[in-house]
């Protein structure tokens, strides 16, 4: 057997080297195994996967609530069916998987692996769609998809198989469309909150918008080390796709006209965000809603006294699983100390633990995985105490996020005053060139405008220029 | 509005052409939109998605019942590692789909999307095993897998992208190997009993089995017509994979050893054959469990009595619905003759009518989807009726559909009396000379001998000699 002391000091401490410490926690609460051999390309373990899916059905969740259907489209896009949209092609020309053989047949036509499914999708929406009442149509679904990514890969941050959310929606007009995307924000919320994730949402500035956008909002969220991680975004199309790809409806004088579009995607990088904002030195945190295990007793056994700890154990699991709370008994032959330290690894929001002690004082003692809290509880108030916890926990982790991005914001006013480890927030007058000299003088990009908000008035960092636009800036992962 | 009559007239008749009539149903009930410009490689409808992710569903409660971990590997498998096998490639090698480009790269290694995933674990679990203890190791994935078919394709039936269950299982012995096959048997039995699908299982002559198998069994179900479509396999492979990735563990002893593998796939045939085989002159009829929608409500309004009637289709909608059952009320402006026609094509278990006279009655209107039949419950009867429908109409489907099975089987001992229409259940002496008389003779093939099956002694239809080995031969999808 391990000793389970070495193996806890070998987990890197997360303040002192974040990269480090999050490969280990990935590898150790085997969440990913990175040994296939292709890089970028890893083998999604059980307890990630299930972690994922759990992401995935509350995205679902909102996603029924707010009528949108699921559906799936095809991996494979035709070359000559991907060439339609000019600026996209352009966008992704250099980072798309080509097959070009079938059996021993060469292809007449080349076919790429989706790099995202707009190209896919639209030829068909224009099938779909014939008039007014077709709309607005609103479609998603969840999908491997493929980017070949040169900078260093890293599990579920940055891969080449990219486990992808991407909805849809066509609409008669601009503004319709503009009411959707306020709708995507409410979805954002509500699934961030689940997840206790902190964000902020900026209007990309025009240089960095997503190939074919009218205009591209990104969803970032600030790690420990100030870096941003881009989790998603949300994208006004207009009628920069219906047009190349002909997607009309009939309005009800008999006019045709071209869909109004847009898209919204996040990926297996809320994942990442999960581990890197609630981890701590002993492994993961996992938000209660999301963690396949959310309770696990600990029969703390002595040689005299083994069946009624047992007994004790295995009622509680079956009081918890009543209630509908996924909870497992560790009945392995291991030491307590072992298993602490295997499930907080592994983030399970509660232990309990039994011993004789407990077991004469009628209490059971919980250590909550987020603040390693230890204290016991009467046994008849087990139940009540672990539903609060579930919740307790899942606010806490919140505050603590939205703590942790309020302390890694820095308002600046002289571009040489940036400092490494927080993201900084200034005036920008909107003028290109001003844009870009923040970007090279800093090293870092413009986030963009923050979405929903209203700043009076100030000065451009670089020229000076009132201006009542302000700006995050960052270094991003 | 559409005539009514028209469109259900236009269905062609089930007995008739069953192929016609299938094409016409999955599109009528949206379930695909083979539209896509890529043969075999069809879009998923809101409707059919729905259906298959409750199939999925119920394959993964028999997975967690067995103890299966589900994973995710990568879709894409470099060229050496396909190559470990060489029974595996030859099985494959017509029908892979190859990446040879990345961006603008040419790659040094060409890589396949996978056809199935045994040469992309295998060599990842060859990694994982070290002990005994590591054993068994029981995983499953669903995901898409692609063939180069080159035979017409057809929805759900014949595809190039497919949508695929596939469990692989590690175990110390052969013998240990052989009880995971037992038990797959049961996962089948329950699985298709959910589903009210029969079948046959036939351990398949050994010039069919699987690509690198050590034998093969086929999950093949009987269509009205005749012919049998394969929902799955079960494989044995012995160490004939485990040798060539040197998967090995180490036994009590210290001895290092061979795995012992099992393989078990399902598609989304079973889809298929849920609508071939439970569908009628009206479409689609739904299993219960599988039922997007288990209950339609449709109020037969009359403009002077409008209200009640709403509210009674509201008051029965959220009854029904705190029970956990799925249920829709159609408040669309249309004639309640095409609603009925709408839901019928959608294979909906159980509709509710509502009218005035019935709300005078205190009675609601059911009509069941597989038996037609209309009669009125009382009101206060209604919750239970509803609940013994869903259970009555699953029972019944399943018997249906065995007996269709025991209809269109016929015992033959004479190859020149085998008729189009049924399965032949004949004695072979198990002689590959005999059995490849028998395909020629008849143009079908041999599924195999029926697994857990014991007979009397009989004559091999071909050259007379003893055996105790009865098979079954079809013409085959």
């Amino acid at each position: 057997m391990k000793d389970e002391k070495s193996d806890s000091l070998a987990l890197p401490k997360k303040a002192d080297n974040l990269n480090e410490w999050y490969v280990e926690v990935v590898e150790r609460a085997e969440l990913s195994d990175k040994r296939y051999p292709i890089k970028g390309m890893n083998v999604w373990l059980p307890y990630g996967w299930n972690i994922m899916q759990r992401i995935d059905g509350l995205i679902r969740e909102e996603m029924m609530r707010t009528e949108h259907k699921e559906v799936y489209f095809p991996l494979l896009i035709p070359e000559e069916q991907f060439r339609k949209e000019a600026e996209h092609i352009t966008g992704f020309y250099g980072e798309v998987y080509w097959v070009t053989r079938a059996g021993e047949n060469e292809l007449d036509v080349p076919m790429l692996l989706r790099p995202t499914s707009e190209t896919a999708m639209y030829p068909v929406f224009s099938l779909w769609i014939r008039s007014h009442t077709d709309l607005p149509l609103k479609v998603f679904q969840i999908v491997n998809t493929f980017r070949y990514e040169t900078k260093q890969t890293r599990s579920f941050m940055r891969v080449r198989e990219i486990h992808f959310f991407e909805a849809h929606t066509c609409h008669t007009t601009f503004e319709d469309a503009e009411r959707q995307i306020a709708e995507d924000i409410e979805i954002l919320q509500n699934l961030f909150r689940k997840l206790c994730l902190h964000y902020v949402l900026c209007k990309r500035p025009d240089w960095d918008k997503f190939a074919g956008a009218h205009y591209s909002i990104g969803i970032d969220s600030v790690m420990p080390n100030g870096r941003t991680l881009q989790l998603g975004s949300i994208h006004q199309y207009k009628t920069n796709f219906s047009v190349p790809y002909n997607i009309k409806y009939e309005d009800e004088k008999g006019e045709h006209k071209f869909v109004h579009q847009t898209t919204y995607g996040m990926s297996e990088r809320l994942l990442g965000a999960v581990i890197i904002v609630h981890g701590d030195d002993r492994g993961l945190v996992l938000p209660p809603i999301i963690a396949p295990i959310q309770v696990v007793i600990v029969p703390i056994l002595k040689k005299e006294i083994r069946e009624p700890i047992i007994d004790a154990c295995r009622k509680i699991e079956s009081a918890l699983g009543a209630e509908g709370i996924r909870v497992k008994c560790d009945m392995r032959d291991l030491r307590p100390g072992n298993k602490y330290y295997y499930w907080e690894m592994r983030g399970v929001p509660l232990r309990i633990e039994i011993g004789p002690r407990d077991l004469e004082k009628n209490v059971v003692t919980l250590v909550r995985r987020d603040t390693l809290r230890r204290y016991e509880v009467l046994y008849t108030q087990l139940l009540k105490e672990v539903k609060h916890i579930m919740e307790d926990m899942a606010l806490s982790l919140l505050r603590r996020a939205e703590e942790m991005q309020k302390d890694h914001i820095q308002e600046v006013n002289d571009l040489r005053n940036v400092k490494e480890g927080k993201i900084a927030r200034m005036y920008w007058c909107g003028n290109e060139e001003c844009g870009h000299e923040i970007e090279d003088v800093t090293g870092w990009s413009i986030l963009g405008n923050p979405v929903n908000e209203k700043h009076p008035l100030g000065k451009c960092i670089v020229c000076g220029a009132e201006s009542s636009d302000v700006i995050y800036v960052s270094k991003t992962y």
